[in-house]
């Protein structure tokens, strides 16, 4: 059984659109539990009306003119209820309802379960039998465990522009507004660049060619090139491979002299695709049809047609590759957009970013809002392989994207983008100004650095020092890990830009979430693994070269703070601190004079907000990782779509768990910083205000907003908001009550332009 | 350049033993960076010296030979300050120590670092130079990067006995101790059976087979099975390929009828190899050639070759998996031992169980106590190869595990075990007495269950009803979501069986980390997504299914408590009591006569202990989940053995918010129970004790041991030991304290059998 449900689970995820998946559901289920008829009904949200959309029984033509309220018929009360309903003679029920266009008189037993797709009701699939019988167990529970897994390829089926048919004709050109989840703030206007990476096959677009021929002849030179490849290598293992295994080169060369892929592909080019989305089609029903094999070990060749597909595809973009020119303003669209991507776009022409996974804490994400480009992540139902060069329209404030929008949102926007310009510009006069509310409270705020653009940007925005400067980049970048005479010229150029303001670097944080390629890390669950100090701790060798580099870096600057990242106990802060004590002594054995620069700790841990008391005694400041903290305060990982609607740094445990920080900070006289995503939110600003932390270290991009908030809002009436926010039950009920607070200080403003 | 790190650092991972990963890593590195000298010291703990290992450009003479003190020349400099060492003529240094036995003189420049794996020294990599230069920083970093990476290989090569070699000529059928997690207590001795998963060819040991020719034919038979069975498929295909795609089968064809694979493993079978054994031998020989190669196309190929060896295997299998007969006391070893495997092996002869990856949280270490066999996991250094069938002691207290133990190890384990006995039997005399300190508190002790043969144990060790049910098993076994009817009929028979007394039904608990085969769910941190409640909210046609079957259930029983698991936010909890008032009004709307169970939930997440005040308000009872709260609070997968060390119940962190939870629910009048690992632990029930939690729920295994405890210790003295605890800086503190305190009170025996 369980066979069969990954066999139609794989099927109904490669069909090609919802009319395709819906009619090969209805078809499998019906032979699988060898039932009369199977049907689904797909709700349709506008006319609050289920649509019978595919049947195998029925009278076919009763499709698309069936349609029910939810409170009507059988289907409908399995859609209201959320729940099976198995009858063995549907007549009898009171809820029955007649539909004489279906022939439904002839069948007696009823079997329908609900798709649900994250709470949310998609339709219902029905079975029937002519024969009164009730259905069994197995029956019911094999359908709802269908019902399960379908629903979200149902859903994303449907999201690709499927359910447009349900309302009988709506021109297939309008566009259409996808939603995700909002990433970086901002909105653009550009056209949609589907970055496809390398020798990704699958997410190759579709795309007009401008001359077929061109393409045709393109296309065989890539074939060409990777025969040759093949028999070049196939010539240098002669004397290494028995012989039988080199005849495997044999079949691959076959391959490429066959008709099958390359005349497919060269079909494909000449019914109007451009060569590499050509050949996405043909190895895509070559590898369809092993992969609907039942042989585990056949199924498995489908990746030798992949593999020959990538091959060739590498060689057609090394020809062509950079050939196409880019739009003046690059929306960066793709399923899974990547940091290196982004780089990839000449700063001057990337206007903003889509992606269908990730959410606002993901490194492409981060790094948008450095560059100070809108983002949207996180548009599970993104299908961006049709969307190329289409003009679209990003709002990164309320995380939606729009494709090929009307004339009257692109004239909505176009006025939200003066607003926002306008908006800008009054920021600007902030820059030299204190940050201080009106009632005369004062509070550093610093900037989240880790790139050397971040902190010309910085420096220009008058901030009063650094109060996080990651140092991965560097490790991230090279293929080995950096020396030290190299990452001491690096962090005492950010040292001599700062001086005499303090910059706080933080020691190495990578792991199983960001691990190197040269030190690679697997972990099932790598936010709770070896990451942080418990990484550097355990490879002395490499922390003492890090911290020998910081330590002579301040050399004549002087303004170096150290922090240490992922502290759950405190005998790493002794271990960690021991270690920077013998670098200091090293060097002045080695005839330098350098200092023990103050050190500070970084509670991101839930267990270092229960030590802070201690951890404050032993340390000369405390930096508060909101992101990190609530991620484990409330056990959700933020890049996770499926939960990330839970992550909220506004929940009131993590409010309790800063108030518990600050305090421990205040009775010691250890100042409290906080540098997570919080610090740099306007609503977080404002409880982080009241909460009483010493200083807000955030992305520079939020640096001037929140100078704004500090001098609008009065540490009273911040404080009001606090006592409130930590009574409520919700994090959306903070969120909502603080926006209301902006609102009314006249500072809608920061949340969404056009004030 | 990173290539060339991967590449060594493969080569070095698939070599046999120490002395050839040495002697690659010697070569390969002298090569790589083009010097005259590399050599490798590994450190000898018995002896506290360096020795050199292996070198390529001195007196090979030398090997073994040269034996340094740490504070001895330039290498024992690198061995003590853990950091490199760089001079371009090292004679200069003052640490130079001249080895006349090497050729050294002739050697200027010196460049040494450290191999360190998880903080232990392992030794030192050197490489020289005759001309007198100074190493760059690019030479510097890629010994460093180098010598990180392969440090896990060289432990693991040292660990499979390779340094044994260092003390000339130890008798290598001497016995020896590897070193684990403690998982399941309890001491067993036995014969090791290394369970190889199903067609996983890396993990077959070898074996000698009884009779070679029998073997040899067992072999040829398998490899015509499989020729056979491609033939067919090539057949059933002829239509549906396209010629070439055809051909594939050919060459597969070709591979068994060549000598290369077939011949080499009949020659491995001659040589003393079952035939298993001698098939891994000759694939892991020929994946290798491939998996060496520069072209990534090419080094995909070798995933053909293992899925050859995979196929004959599971022909082997059939033929003969089930021969061999079992030894009467199986102690169960592998590489990771799985909760399916441990079920294959009949009650009556399973005694042990040790894995080389997992903790004392796995899946199977859950199991094992259950089953009241000890265990040991995360063995990372074990071979399991090697060991089929020797001799071994199991011993779950300290974690240890010995393979043909000497005379004297084996008697003193005989005399434990025979204490271990005595002292079962001397606490089976409490079932019937109740669970009160001698100064007269009580407190409830329940029993943490999910199978059913944990029922019938529980009740027999006179519990107080069940405080935690798992409902997972019936949905994790089958192929499909269990009916409404399937469950009702298993939580009335767990219902029934307690009768009067209360028993705790949790509702679904998977997700990514235990997800079903037939609803499966891919996350990168499946510890912070979508579990729990989470998915059971999400998907209400499931969540509905269970409820009516548990109040179903509780028709005619009445001691039915519902507990919901994963909550972070409180209208989580809404949202699951309106379900559950839904169900139960449907059912009565169905006839039936139900009524609403009393609710409670799990406090796991540290958001919920936070929320605690809020939640006593809103249900019935309370109960923390130590495990997953530990794991959160302290950020550390238990299941993730470079951290498990961070991990412990103990933590202050972790008793601080336990007694928030408990206060919290002293104030609201709702009961608090706690039902994770530290119930069951002899020290972490004294805190519990202390902190005035009114249930314990633990592993059956658990209960009379902890009976034992609560009816020696006095609350007073509890609360004492209690407050001395929340002081301390560390959980190893508050462990070796509790550690003196029972051994005080003569309960010494409870963690260690042999009182």
């Amino acid at each position: 059984m369980l066979e069969v449900l990954h066999r139609i689970s794989r099927e109904v995820n490669a069909a090609p659109g919802l009319r395709q998946a819906l009619s090969i559901i209805v078809k499998r289920v019906a032979d699988a539990m060898r039932v009369d008829v199977c049907s689904v009904y797909l709700a349709d949200p506008e006319t609050d009306r289920l649509v019978l959309m595919d049947t195998r029984g029925l009278n076919p033509d009763a499709v698309g003119r069936v349609r029910l309220r939810p409170s009507e018929g059988l289907v409908g009360m399995v859609a209201e209820r959320g729940e099976p309903i198995n009858l063995d003679n549907a007549y009898d029920h009171p809820r029955f309802r007649y539909f004489p266009e279906t022939g439904e008189e002839l069948f007696h037993s009823f079997l329908g379960v609900p798709i649900v797709h994250y709470r949310k009701l998609l339709g219902v699939l029905v079975v029937q039998q002519m024969a009164e019988r009730r259905f069994d167990e197995d029956d019911v529970a094999f359908l709802v465990t269908l019902g399960a897994q379908l629903a979200g390829a149902i859903a994303h089926a449907e999201a690709s522009g499927g359910l447009d048919s349900l309302h009988n004709g709506d021109p297939a050109g309008k566009g259409h507004m996808l939603q995700g989840l909002p990433a970086a703030p901002g909105v653009a206007m550009g056209t949609a660049v589907v970055h496809a990476a390398q020798a990704d096959l699958e997410s190759v677009p579709d795309r007009e060619p401008d001359d077929i021929d061109a393409e045709k002849s393109r296309f065989m030179a890539a074939v060409r090139a990777v025969r040759e490849e093949l028999r070049r290598l196939s010539g240098e293992l002669e004397g290494t491979l028995s012989s039988d295994e080199h005849m495997l080169f044999d079949v691959y060369l076959r391959m490429l002299d066959d008709d099958s892929l390359v005349g497919e592909t060269m079909r494909a080019i000449e019914s109007g695709n451009w060569a590499p989305g050509g050949l996405r089609q043909t190895i895509g029903q070559h590898v369809q049809v092993f992969e609907d094999m039942e042989d585990p070990y056949l199924r498995e060749r489908a990746s030798d047609i992949r593999d020959l597909g990538s091959r060739i595809l590498a060689r057609l973009r090394e020809d062509s590759g950079k050939a196409r020119p880019l739009p003046d303003r690059v929306i960066l669209v793709g399923k899974e957009v990547s940091a290196t991507q982004l780089a990839e776009v000449p700063q001057e022409n990337l206007a903003g970013v889509v992606s269908a996974t990730g959410t606002r804490n993901s490194h492409v994400a981060i790094l948008a809002r450095a560059l100070s480009v809108p983002a949207v992540m996180g548009v599970s139902d993104l299908r961006a392989g049709r969307m190329d060069g289409k003009p679209v329209i990003v709002d990164g404030y309320s995380g939606r994207f729009y494709v090929q929008p009307s004339e009257a949102v692109r004239e909505e926007y176009e006025r939200l983008a003066r607003d926002e310009a306008e908006f800008a510009d009054s920021l600007e006069s902030l820059k030299d100004q204190p940050a201080e509310t009106p009632d005369g409270f004062g509070i550093k705020l610093l900037a989240n650095t880790g790139l050397i653009s971040d902190i010309n940007l910085s420096l220009a925005s008058g901030c009063d020092g650094i109060g996080l400067h990651r140092t991965e980049f560097p490790f991230i970048v090279r293929d080995r890990f950096p020396g030290e005479e190299e990452q001491a010229m690096l962090y005492r150029r950010v040292l001599e830009y700062f001086r005499p303001r303090p910059v706080v670097l933080r020691t190495l944080d990578i792991g199983g979430d960001k691990s190197l390629p040269y030190f690679p890390v697997q972990e099932e669950n790598p936010f709770l693994g070896w990451r942080g100090i418990r990484l550097t701790l355990d490879h002395p060798e490499i922390f003492l070269t890090q911290l020998r580099a910081m330590v002579r870096a301040n050399i004549g600057n002087g303004n170096l703070r150290v922090m240490f990242p992922m502290i759950s106990r405190l005998h790493e802060v002794d271990e960690a601190k021991a270690l920077l004590a013998r670098a200091v002594e090293e060097l002045r054995e080695e005839g330098m004079e350098v200092e023990m620069p103050p050190i500070g700790v970084m509670v991101e841990v839930p267990a270092a907000v229960v030590m802070a008391d201690k951890l404050a005694q032993r340390v000369a400041f405390l930096s508060v990782g909101t992101n990190d903290l609530t991620q484990y305060l409330l056990a959700v990982d933020r890049n996770n779509a499926r939960v990330a609607s839970l992550y909220d740094e506004l929940h009131p445990a993590v409010l309790q768990a800063i108030a518990e920080v600050v305090e421990a900070g205040r009775k010691h006289d250890c100042p409290v910083s906080v540098c997570g995503g919080m610090a740099g939110d306007p609503a977080g600003a404002i409880l982080l205000l009241a909460l009483g932390v010493n200083s807000l270290s955030m992305s520079v991009a939020s640096l001037l907003r929140i100078k704004w908030v500090v001098r609008s809002m009065s540490r009273e009436k911040a404080t009001e908001l606090l006592t409130l926010a930590l009574e409520m039950e919700s994090p959306d009920d903070v969120r909502a009550m603080l926006k209301r607070a902006l609102d009314e200080q006249g500072l809608g403003g920061l949340i969404r332009a056009g004030k």
